[in-house]
């Protein structure tokens, strides 16, 4: 990719809908599509695709629609899905349960290398076959093994201590669980996921609709 | 709200975030805040909050900035935070059970009134003080108490299934966290959570810092 802009991130976000789409096509054996049948599939307008796959480049040929298996690659070779990334869950209550048992990040190119917790009960079981270890085992794990991404699904009130120990590790990627939005010094790399968020908008778009 | 306008549903993805962030400069009791102070904190431009705030009114005062509170109050009524919602659980693994378990919800107008499984293990016991059901309890349940939204973390393979039984007990919002992109007849309105999603941006930004 030495052809490779600067893309927004307001399109980066949006990249990964349209890789799960194209799979989805891939999986019906459908060859090609047009920005308008992709359009009517995914509920967004045409233009907006084209606009947003036009930033990288000209996969989409006038009358002919597009590639959706070549597409699918350069997406997914966008969003880095041919890389893989090292990943531990600090926290083994509820959350870091369910992310424990999601396949799909595996497929998604994220391995979860371990996880962590002080609870005693945890420590030294493991979780889909991932073993708990106690959180004081965090600085010899991140020694012997590269992590590059922690999941926190801690307490809220013991988020920023996480977040810092981590952050002292050298670990780059923090994926927030927690109601904070976590901002730290330095180059790391943070995505807050706020479930309320979407759930706030569904209230929204029912109120809109007179339910 | 008579004058309400149409507001984007770009706007209205941004509104939560604003409305969390406003909730912490009450707490930190900040009265007002400029454009320029609400964009470094937020970490989004200063022209994008003047528009997307534009869009429902003027609150800003040029060389005042906004009124924290009524500005928080006024997001809160847009999404409709001064409503509330019974809602239910559909899966009570790990999921459903982190779901159950945040306290989030409760303040934002969200009130869970049921959960719901077919493991003989789960119905009857309670989660978080809310009751386990079976699903064939579910018609019943829905007929003698109003459901606004069903939170749906089932196995992805029963997805289909339980989104249709619940669109036919008349329940209008669906928050879904399967992988797939639920899509239904009617008048349906349907949040997909899609955690990979976030994951893999994620992942995108480390590749594009190198790491």
């Amino acid at each position: 990719m030495s052809e490779e802009k600067k893309i927004s991130i307001a399109v980066i976000r949006r990249l990964p809908r349209y890789f799960r789409y194209l799979y989805d096509l891939i999986k019906l054996d459908i060859k090609r599509i047009s920005s308008k049948e992709l359009s009517e599939r995914m509920g967004i307008t045409a233009s907006q695709i084209r606009q947003d796959l036009n930033c990288f480049g000209g996969f989409g040929q006038q009358g002919y629609g597009y590639n959706v298996e070549s597409l699918y690659e350069e997406i997914g070779h966008i969003l880095g899905t041919d890389k893989r990334f090292n990943c531990i869950i600090i926290g083994a209550g509820n959350m870091g349960n369910a992310l424990a048992n999601y396949e799909n990040f595996k497929k998604r190119g994220f391995d979860l290398v371990g996880i962590f917790d002080v609870d005693p009960l945890k420590v030294g079981t493991k979780i889909n076959q991932i073993p708990v270890y106690h959180m004081d085992e965090l600085d010899a794990f991140a020694t012997k093994q590269k992590v590059d991404i922690a999941m926190l699904t801690v307490p809220n009130k013991r988020i920023n201590d996480v977040a810092k120990k981590v952050a002292s590790l050298g670990i780059k990627g923090i994926w927030n669980f927690s109601p904070t939005d976590l901002r730290l010094e330095g180059d790391l790399v943070i995505e807050n996921v706020h479930l309320s968020d979407s759930l706030m908008v569904l209230g929204y778009r029912l109120r809109e609709k007179g339910f």
